[in-house]
């Protein structure tokens, strides 16, 4: 889909979206695409992309790590999201140690093709504290 | 608060969370934090942490980005999520240009301290396709 089909007049668009509650005007397009039409970015960063894990039920924002191509290979190939390690520089699939695991119902790259959003049925905790989620630390004034 | 008190009994929550439809039933610990007391770990990546960008109504991922010290700082201060452009090498407060800014409504680090979760009211698309989110492009199959 091009740039200009997915943006039915900006004018229109931006109009829309300045209303509350009008957000949902705004379009969202939906391609797909095969793991080998999808040609990841990895060089922007290191080798590395970074990979949002999504609750597919209650979409909270449960952890984010990252994925080298191997990592994001074997993450697609076995549904179980798998990692990068940067600090023990292996493959970690989550839940290999902990039972926590991660099991991929949709898998989204984004627009630049350098960031992965993975959304997922979470197999208890997924932050290593026992928490839900590792996001339960608000920063709460200026 | 400490791990221990985070964490009521790992055996008990590990149980609840394979029952299907039990995630809630995991504890999700809530602290709160100033500006000042938050220490953001830049040097993990080359002073850049990654920020995820989520629609605080509907819950969506909009985009990712990367935040160095200064677009942290900034995103506090003013309320709007300010990136450090990789590509361009400058600040960038998202909607400076296009008008399509991202209000900040709640900010949380995470357990490492290395990611941001901005939860955000998005002006217009997010995406500089005109897509509402960045993540339009599914991979559906090995």
């Amino acid at each position: 889909m091009s740039e200009q089909a997915m943006r039915p007049g900006a004018k229109g668009g931006t109009e829309a979206a300045g209303l509350p509650g009008n957000e949902s005007l705004i379009p969202q397009p939906h391609l797909r695409k095969s793991f080998s039409e999808a040609h990841l970015d990895f060089d922007k960063q290191g080798g590395l992309v970074p990979a949002v894990v999504q609750d597919h039920r209650t979409r909270e924002v449960l952890m984010v790590g990252f994925m080298n191509p191997e990592a994001w290979e074997k993450t697609v190939r076995t549904g179980l999201v798998t990692f990068w390690s940067r600090t023990r520089q292996t493959l970690w699939t989550k839940g290999e140690t902990s039972g926590n695991s991660l099991r991929v119902r949709r898998l989204w790259i984004d627009c630049d093709s350098d960031t992965v959003l993975a959304e997922v049925d979470p197999k208890g905790p997924t932050c290593h504290t026992g928490a839900r989620s590792c996001f339960f630390e608000e920063i709460v004034d200026a």
